[in-house]
């Protein structure tokens, strides 16, 4: 495509076309091209990046949702999506930052951004692990299993651990695997039989099942959970939030990092049994991890060897859109 | 009535009838007389008891039931019900006790009891106050009162906070009363335009409001705390409780002793603003104070002052049975 001067390029963006009700399709949006200079406005605090992955959470959702109660900002139509991603820094008018840094933060689903206020951003310090995992394991989805998990879960050896949507995106795999390193029996559900294998043959994974497969979410746990659960990290809320409920043990702890099975719903389900909370002592806490981004480095000095010693796996979820096949600047 | 022997004494009981649905009414329960031997056995750790107090208390109507899931043991139909309550002893087999001793704990709903086991009753050391806290302010609500407030929602200075039944019980006014004292803004609900008056004018709430008067708890909250909610002292659960998520401050701190709007209900109300405690990141915190037992004599500590300098002012309402007004053994 033409561009307008020496420093501007072409820059193709994945806009959303209108606000979705229900699951997202890929029509709701589309690819635009527009051109970006490649130079950091003067008296500014901002960096240039070139964007090297991007990360599709489920919390995006809600930004591409108009809602009676908007939990976030929501997109602007015409403009690209943003989200977690790794990047390149080719320009920097902010001190923290340089030319040619790695870095991971919220940025445009877009070739290049312009980032106008980079304080939260993180440089990449350790290049001896695949960089895409600066967008999972080593990102925000880290943080979120490290800080449930470890923070807010207070787990002991020999706990009953059941993680929900254990293999759907990045958390899930990794708090079952933190448990088990922790010396926790464990359960995960997943959406799919290949999924299911996953979560047993390499994640290690005491007992996994397909909840497609399973009619009564109450007796399924009954039977793959037999002693109950004292943690529950809880991905999906609604109808496996209500039968887990019924299977604490005492002094349960439950993680919410997110609610996906209820995202897309005009009308969330209904628990119906959370006094089971007052009878078994439970402590249901929710979180962004976000707010815990100061215990970062210390997540990084104890998943880097784990990852680099093979003692937590990541399995990720790679597709490459076709501007990012062209190569790098 | 005739009794059996010289140690023999006429007894008077409450006792169920049958198991019940729905609220329990007088007609479920009868008035029988039977005997018992006010001296205890040989070879036995039990002590004899004349009751002095008995507690009404809501969770009592879970052991009326008999439920698919039972969360406690239900009553047995033809003995007496039970319950805490303010006792003397009469005669004791067990070292920890002596004849002429005032109690509480789990008695019988009868004019004497015998104890087999009286490992969970509690000394009466002070009394300069009535006799009959010892099954309120100073008993069981008191204590249910203390910890969900001071040891489970970490209360700050300036804190908003919100108490449901607030004026129902031993429980909601004394919750008040401490968040006033710790220098909170208290908002509660009761069911009457008595009540309502009664949590402003004698314990000092900041607000209440009739619950009965309110078509939508999310506007009445709205109106009352337009600040959010920073603690939400639970007592009933269900609708309001989902009305409350919706009114959250961030790292909001929810104690749930009860879910009192629940207990009679075949099919408990769905609660469909979970998601909230994630965007908020709040803390929901079920308990049973009897768990909570070695922290009795703090708060004896600090509550017997603030009895004798009016600090904390308590409202019991108490009902005489026949058996009680004949005097003392």
């Amino acid at each position: 495509m033409a561009t307008g001067g020496m420093d501007e390029a072409s820059n193709m963006k994945v806009v959303l076309k209108h606000y979705v009700s229900g699951s997202p399709q890929e029509t709701d949006m589309h690819l635009t091209a527009g051109t970006i200079k490649l130079k950091v406005p003067k008296d500014s605090n901002s960096i240039i990046l070139k964007n090297l992955y991007l990360s599709c959470d489920p919390s995006m959702i809600f930004k591409m949702m108009k809602l009676e109660r908007q939990l976030t900002d929501p997109y602007v139509l015409g403009s690209p999506i943003t989200g977690y991603g790794v990047a390149k820094v080719l320009d920097s008018a902010h001190p923290g930052f340089a030319k040619d840094d790695l870095v991971w933060g919220i940025t445009g689903w877009e070739e290049y951004s312009l980032i106008s206020d980079p304080k939260n951003f993180f440089k990449i310090q350790h290049t001896d692990v695949p960089l895409s995992y600066y967008a999972g394991i080593l990102g925000m989805p880290g943080i979120t299993a490290n800080i449930g998990f470890y923070e807010l879960c207070a787990p002991k050896k020999g706990d009953y651990v059941f993680v929900s949507a254990a293999a759907c995106g990045a958390v899930g795999q990794l708090v079952g695997q933190f448990a088990k390193l922790h010396g926790c029996h464990v359960v995960g559900s997943a959406g799919s039989p290949e999924k299911v294998n996953i979560l047993k043959s390499k994640f290690g994974f005491d007992e996994a099942f397909n909840y497609k497969d399973e009619p009564n979410f109450d007796a399924t746990l009954k039977r793959h959970c037999p002693e109950g659960i004292d943690i529950y990290f809880d991905n999906v809320g609604g109808k496996m939030l209500d039968a887990v409920l019924l299977n604490l043990r005492p002094h349960a702890r439950i993680a919410v990092c997110g609610m996906i099975s209820q995202y897309n719903r005009e009308q969330p389900d209904g628990i119906q049994n959370l006094s089971s909370i007052v009878s078994k002592e439970a402590r249901m806490q929710g979180y962004l991890a976000t707010n815990y981004y100061h215990l970062y480095p210390k997540y990084l000095e104890m998943i880097l060897p784990l990852i680099k010693e093979s003692k937590v796996v990541y399995v990720e979820d790679v597709d490459t859109i076709f501007w990012m096949e062209t190569g790098s600047t």
